[in-house]
């Protein structure tokens, strides 16, 4: 089962004061705002390739309004970033519908919000629609590696204040957040952050400016276990929303985008043909359950392996056999991990694997291949292509390990559109409730979305299935108990990944 | 989707103190414990033709071994029954498997067990059981039309004091009951209860006796909801255990035994061929998923309606179009609702039905579709095989009823005896954990079964598949945070129908 | 893969000249048409149950018109059967629109044909419609217990001469097909045969009516055969049509109905839960495959074995892990027999399946499960429903035998009157263009169904689905080198079942 | 349906005598040999970026053993060449197995292959096989784009006298087939070809080798039909092979191989989310079977079109609604044509589809999607990435054309080794068969692959997929009246794609 929700990082002790390495840290998550260095390998890439090398940090940069109050790498790149961003737009429906709904009404008005997450075409979407509703937005990257150059440099031309480029070292990347935060005369009153870096920095560094946010929404693993700790240690003095656990996210996270992702990431690099392959998925949780239907449908026999019975009996009726590894593991053709757990495929097991046969990960950080056991003087390793390695034993045969064991949906394949846009709807409606509850409906707390808002994300992206809703008379409403408009579901109901 | 649990039941007035009548009252509920004198359309019958027309409670029956303190239709055919209980043994290998691990230890030795349930072989099964384990046994029958008279009879014979057969009067079912619960030198000291019959005589007429009862198990719907109100209302004196929402039993009572039986129910009934057909399936919960699954599966067109913005737009990423019913309503070859709501289907859209649709409801009492709008004049009901109606409009349109508008799976097909071994290994499993939970565990309320054993009763059901889990290292389950031998899951998880 | 057509029939040594005997005769044939006398298991009876025991042949019976020319169970049954026969129109709406489509034109102005096939509502609806395109039609039944009584009262009625009862003896058989054949002033000038014995009887009786026939129409693999020998002996002296093997027919007798009927026969005898279950597969030809699909799709786990390496290549890329009987026979729930082989299942195997296992046969007559071999005194029978026999080793071990081996589909499940329906618009068509076919394009041989009519016989059923076809433009068809109406393959393209 | 087997060829008319030229001519073949150029978009390209600009027939080139009888671009990238080679032969174990089997007996010994093929690792494999088997080889290229350097490199390293290189011009690719054929002391005894340009070439400047040809091998649909003219015009003086009709490659190549090329295709160049996804594929041959069940899988709604009843019935009954284009033309998000046909798609018709919406060829040529008609001045051509354009409308709607046009599983996407591997083995076999055929065996025409040795293909492949095969009893051979080592399917039976 994907056990990214029972993650208990025992490892993960590195002191909340301390500076984290970029690297690494965000590696717990699954979610979509990880790694994301790796996962845009099919976007176009615009980058001019006479950019010269001066930092950022030291150029002069005006926009075509005579702005100074940003920094990205070439202010040049606006139009090639517009055109990028008019193109995401098509994809995210939901969100201009949400943004031309709300438009007259104005609900961010007089909201400062500062941002920190990747900055993409995706994202300017959302950060032009929380402009359109009202608010004022300074932003900067979560990542020193995501940001796409022509994005930042066209929302720069709009006026939002953007401190980010792609390849910021360390100290640039505090730098930009630092500048973020902080302008004469403007003082942010809610916080959209991906990781929990800007809250971090914000409590640490701007306590009496910190204390006064109204809200903060959080959308990563590794953010909003930030915010329980702070929470748990009594020191969260701001309500905060975990957007990271709203059912419709999560199910597109790791079901139907994994469902698709598998399969284009194991075809991308490696073009194996799935048909009469064996395969063992390592889980059957949301995400096993997505890898092991499309390998299914596509004519692969499919294990899995499994330590929760209840998600083992699902496995048996859903037709895969339940097996231990060492049962199927001189057998097949092809593991996958999906456990969120650590060392499920261990040296010893990758010695009996067969010549030509592949492992990767879809599960958790790069803990579930044990990879570390692999850098072994007696195999070599062959880069064959980028993400894939042949490792060779002694004998000659071949295990093709991909993406070096992390991630493989965010390393070798891409994310769609559709799944970025429900994140956004989500953040958006997360930021309008926290700035417009009425006193007292939030204490300093972490919060769960609320169903109804939850539903209403999903009813925003029906119309991209041009699917139509069927509405409650009011006498089978009054018979269910149930609000016409809903909440559908009690607010206590919450995503469960083991089901 | 699947909307038993909201079920506000605003329209089941009846108080608690006033005797239910026996027909309609357990119809709210789609558990396989409900309705289920139509259920059994393909089970063998044994019953003796010779039987006479004496009741039970008038003749003098003496068994094997001189004991007289039961009521049975005939003891003489015990043989026929014993023969019918070890053909279901052979398919509940998970309790028999429970019954020998636990058989040296007599978990229940001591407990004094009064039991009202279907009596039927498999019911026999877990009976037994529990005798081996230690308890002494009272049975009487939850519906007055549902006994195997030979499983009864060979219940008897073993000196389980059974008090049960098939088309019992109303003042039968109460004299059952009563003569059950009070017997010379026994009281009861736990209770199991299918549908709250028992516990409310109980908690009526014998207050005292219940007050020192330990636990009562229940496993319906309607039963659980009455134990909710007295807990509510402060009157429940004695921890209870609601079985009803397992998720092993859930998964099974819905996404899986619907998933064959909406197959199964329309070919016997109708021989219809599905491929090609186009379907509409009202409500993707758990029912309606399953419907929708198999259906496809076998080369219908499946359209699904829905309230729910999250359930329809997972029905969009599972590949159905979702529209309203009227879209389609002109059409589609089969109806099938699954909404557990009122006037699904009206009188209006069956006008605009086909010739030679059918419709019919796999999902909630007999409410989803307004059956009563058809009988007027103007309609020709004409009943072309048992459980299924024509219903002829004045052009000559035909459109097919099937068990008038009852659910289909209950009336029309089977239930696996797999599904019923996994509810009664629950029951046996709730009864020990109340029966010997130290003091203070369990307190004057309603609990669900606790998580642990909810994975054990899934683990008992594994050999069946030939299912091998695997367990974690220690290394593995200090990182994960779990004990090794469970819970996977954390007890607050429970299983909610709509995601 | 499905052997039936290329069955040497090397035990059946039958002289052509000898009357057959009525059992077994058929059974090399998987069409519908054989061993009918199981297949309608769940249609309705409104056989009175007061009928007298006389034999039809000794009753003096008058229809409603006076008319005489007939012999069948009971004219008082018309009603029941004109009901049944309206019932059945529904179905066929193919048919009936051919009927409609040629009515004015009346093709078979003339057509003096004489029937001998199994005799129900379905039926009913061909011969009807060849008296409304202007044939004139005396009918008898091909297997002594498939007519339904009903049935034929109400063929009678509208002038039909029927000679057919349910349950003839050997002798009212052949004398049925005299009476049928020869009458005064009246010589049948088209024969539609279902095995073969009508044409046997006229070719060995009435040679010089024979001689003047136009054209026969056969359905069965059995008369089918029959026609080749002859041809190949030189005796055919009359036109013939193969009407088993057009594409349409195949691809419903095999693939699509088996598909459907695999579950319908197992769940109806057994009760059996899919989900989970081990399932061997013995053959990978259409049959086999429309099995295949269906278990996999209903949560079944698989295996296939074969003898083919191309129909087992296609089994490995449809997902089937391709097996010896032998490597699973310890391991599955079901065993299932679709190769038109003997003795696929020996009892050495059965020796060793497990408790509680189902074996059944989908392929071919009752000879690929070595039945015969279980007939020993060491085992047990025990009849536990119609078609279902538990057959017990001394061990206690039970096997569930379905249908003494013989077909499951045809045995234990029901074929969908829309199978049925191209079944009869094939011979319908067929013998509508034997009859009207210009001199010379048929010469004394055995015809397949012009390519051309295969497709007008699948357009006539693309209303059912609502479906739309495509027109080919003129320029379209040049560049393709197709007639705008097809036929859109060539002649010689033949249905073969192995690929 | 796929119509590459019934194209007419109509606007084919260039005469055999003239030279073709080079674009264009093979695509009407989808066969994976055509248009390969394309078609290795992610294979790795080892290709030294220094290599000089001078022609390889301007070079002298010695390889290690001293030999110069060859003319390639780079003798040094032999070892890369190699390397590549030794990868594929992991994948090809079938062809390995067969070189293995028959190396001591050396079926070709003698032979004097002549080759004109794509010349990469998987070809390598083949020529190293025969060469094996006894065989002298020397080879050209097929196709000027498609040669991999340092495969041809290595092939020259043992031996092979190879002449291509990547990016020939047209007068290199003549003077490369003439120096393949003739060499001092030597003349070819057989030819391999794949589009018939080689066989052309000898037919035409030296008939008196050509006469002396003991067979020809063709793969290409261009090479089988110019042979069958050929033949037609009584001028193939040499027995030859039709490989590209043997059931096992055209499986592959079509339904399988479609399968998964239509998602990687789609995938890789529009990360498009396949669920809820409205598609539309126009044909529904073996080619839009595999399109249509795969797209089903992961979640579309596919709407099929048809020209044929009998494939429309097909369609309906796997559970695809059967539409004209017109009617889902505003509704769908994709559009896939597999028809064989030209103009499927109109301007019209792409005028009306939605903003966003995808539109591709998978069928036949460049001809399906009327893409010319699309290249007017109000229309805007946008490439957006390699293979994708977005076509703009006046009113900003963007239409995404793929691959312009041509089949997008050969410019999109990659060909599993697995595939190539089936039809080199066939081209091998066919080799072994014609060159050791005994005298009379086949006569100066064009022949399938006997049935046989297709099986022999699929068996020599069932090991990748560790299936076991069945072996026939003597008495089950002599019951069936097969011989136990087939062949099982007689030869008559040729694969048909429009069943």
């Amino acid at each position: 089962c994907d056990a990214t929700v029972q993650i208990q990082f025992v490892e993960d002790k590195q002191e909340f004061s301390r500076f984290p390495t970029k690297t690494g840290r965000r590696s717990l998550s699954r979610s979509i705002s990880q790694s994301s260095t790796d996962s845009y390998s099919s976007a176009a890439s615009y980058t001019d390739s006479s950019d010269d090398e001066t930092s950022p940090r030291d150029k002069t940069q005006v926009n075509s309004k005579g702005g100074t109050d940003f920094c990205v790498k070439n202010i040049k790149q606006a139009e090639f970033g517009r055109r990028e961003i008019e193109i995401a737009e098509q994809d995210m429906s939901a969100l201009i519908s949400l943004r031309k709904r709300a438009q007259s009404e104005k609900p961010l008005a007089g909201a400062k919000i500062v941002g920190c997450t990747h900055i993409t075409a995706q994202t300017a979407v959302l950060i032009e629609t929380l402009v359109a509703l009202g608010a004022q937005c300074r932003w900067t990257a979560c990542n020193i590696y995501s940001t796409q150059n022509e994005v930042a440099a066209a929302l720069t031309e709009t006026g939002v204040a953007v401190f980010a480029w792609k390849g910021e070292s360390e100290d640039d990347f505090w730098w930009c957040i630092d500048r973020c935060v902080t302008t004469e005369g403007w003082q942010p009153n809610m916080i959209l952050d991906d990781g929990g870096d800007l809250t971090h920095w914000m409590y640490k560094k701007y306590p009496n400016v910190f204390k006064k946010i109204r809200g903060i929404v959080e959308e990563s693993v590794t953010g909003v276990h930030r915010l329980y700790q702070l929470s748990k240690a009594g020191k969260l003095c701001v309500p905060a929303m975990n957007v990271n656990d709203s059912v419709t996210k999560q199910k597109f996270d790791n079901l139907y985008c994994c469902r698709e992702s598998i399969l284009d990431g194991l075809k991308r690099t490696t073009d194996v043909m799935f048909g009469g392959k064996q395969v063992v998925v390592c889980g059957y949780g949301e995400v096993g359950k997505g890898c092991c239907a499309a390998l299914k449908a596509l004519g692969a026999i499919v294990y899995v392996t499994e330590i929760d019975p209840i998600c083992a009996l699902q496995a048996c009726m859903d037709g895969f056999r339940v097996v231990k590894l060492n049962e199927v593991i001189r057998l097949v053709d092809i593991i996958i991990t999906c456990t969120g757990n650590k060392n499920v495929v261990t040296r010893d097991q990758l010695d009996r694997m067969k010549n030509g046969s592949i492992v990767c990960n879809m599960g958790h950080s790069n803990t579930e291949i044990d990879v570390a056991s692999l850098r072994t003087p007696e195999l070599t390793w062959e880069r064959v292509r980028s993400q894939v390695d042949h490792v060779i034993w002694p004998d000659g045969k071949r295990v093709i390990l991909l993406a070096e064991g992390r991630l493989l949906n965010l390393s070798c394949s891409t994310v769609p559109t559709f799944v970025l846009s429900i994140t956004a709807t989500t953040q958006a409606l997360a930021l309008i409730e926290l700035y417009n509850a009425p006193e007292g409906r939030y204490k300093q707390d972490v919060y769960l979305l609320p169903k109804k808002m939850d539903e209403y994300v999903a009813s925003l992206h029906l119309a991209t299935f041009d699917a139509h809703l069927t509405e409650l008379s009011d006498e089978q409403a009054k018979y269910l108990g149930l609000n016409k408009n809903g909440p559908f579901k009690p607010n206590y109901y919450r995503y469960k990944p083991r089901s």
